[in-house]
């Protein structure tokens, strides 16, 4: 395996190291389902470098506690108590988010997603976090809840070291356009395609 | 969201509950990155279910340590002194497989290769797992080093609720005729190609 030797040196006045630590933005996108599950998987990497991991999930259900999330949790747990790894926060928009304890109606999703918004923007400038998750977050984009530009603008100008990854299908061009890091994932072949239903562990 | 309703109700036999649980063998293939780091956030949905998790890495070197190892194994230690998750085992082929100890040289990796897949098979027979992530195994069976047909055959007769992913490039037709599930990760945009060199935390 190659470890990561680029193509291209670019003439960008930047050092190697300066461009090796550039923060990432990502993008997982298309129709498979790998897309939240990738990006879980990479807050593992920044858990393990200490580094202080968010996820803000846009719109699954409070009901829909999935797997990751206990486990995210667990690792923030066991930063607390040994000091290894980095701290996990976990905020959900499907349960009201927790930094407003407002309960959420059916009818206000567009309002919460934006309260939402600028609750990570108020922490993207303050340099809050070191890697964030924005988990399903192409929708309210993609439906217009949320201003594109704004985050875009917001993403491009952040300081310091705040990767983020975003997760979704829709994504808008000028988030795509505005990435470092689009991987769409494509469904070649799909159990509930044959009529297999979701399954625990799975799924969820 | 839609739940996970299938499409098709199959006309094989089943109930909807066994066919729910049917075990999964997935397949993560394509260009991109995160076909591992997928892999291993499905490890964190098994983990929360209780279920014993065991990692085979094919081909990274020992050097090449990722962060899910140490989230996984930390995830593995958790369970150990509360009884949260499942248990977690890690092998990895670069440093001699674990229950061998015997250290690889760089002129047997493909018997190192076929080492891994026996063991793998004994405890596949035995029930020994419930959610198996067998790294880069697509390498070994595209090089020819194991034999595609005693793993299709072994993972499509294996008994129980053993869930496998099989991750990593050029994976043999057989094998992904025999999956579940194929996700291929296809890269649209990636910092390498703008020069930008992999880094701690992103890449690994």
């Amino acid at each position: 395996m190659p470890k990561g030797q680029p193509d291209v040196i670019p003439d960008d006045g930047l050092t190697t190291r300066q461009r090796r630590n550039r923060p990432i933005l990502a993008v997982h996108t298309g129709e498979m389902k790998g897309k939240s599950t990738s990006a879980f998987g990479m807050a593992l990497r920044a858990w393990n470098q200490g580094w202080s991991v968010a996820v803000f999930q846009f719109v699954k259900s409070a009901k829909w506690r999935v797997g990751e999330e206990s486990a995210l949790r667990a690792l923030g747990t066991v930063h607390e108590q040994t000091g290894e790894g980095g701290p996990v926060e976990w905020h959900k928009m499907g349960e009201g988010w927790s930094w407003t304890r407002k309960k959420g109606s059916e009818e206000d999703h567009a309002a919460n997603a934006r309260e939402g918004w600028a609750e990570i923007k108020r922490r993207v400038e303050a340099q809050q976090h070191d890697f964030y998750v924005l988990d399903e977050f192409s929708y309210p984009l993609h439906w217009g809840w949320v201003d594109t530009d704004d985050v875009v603008e917001t993403l491009r100008n952040r300081e310091g070291r705040q990767h983020v990854v975003i997760t979704g299908r829709k994504a808008p061009p000028a988030l795509m356009d505005a990435a470092d890091l689009v991987v769409e994932m494509t469904k070649h072949k799909h159990p509930m395609d044959v009529g297999q239903k979701g399954q625990r562990g799975i799924e969820w």
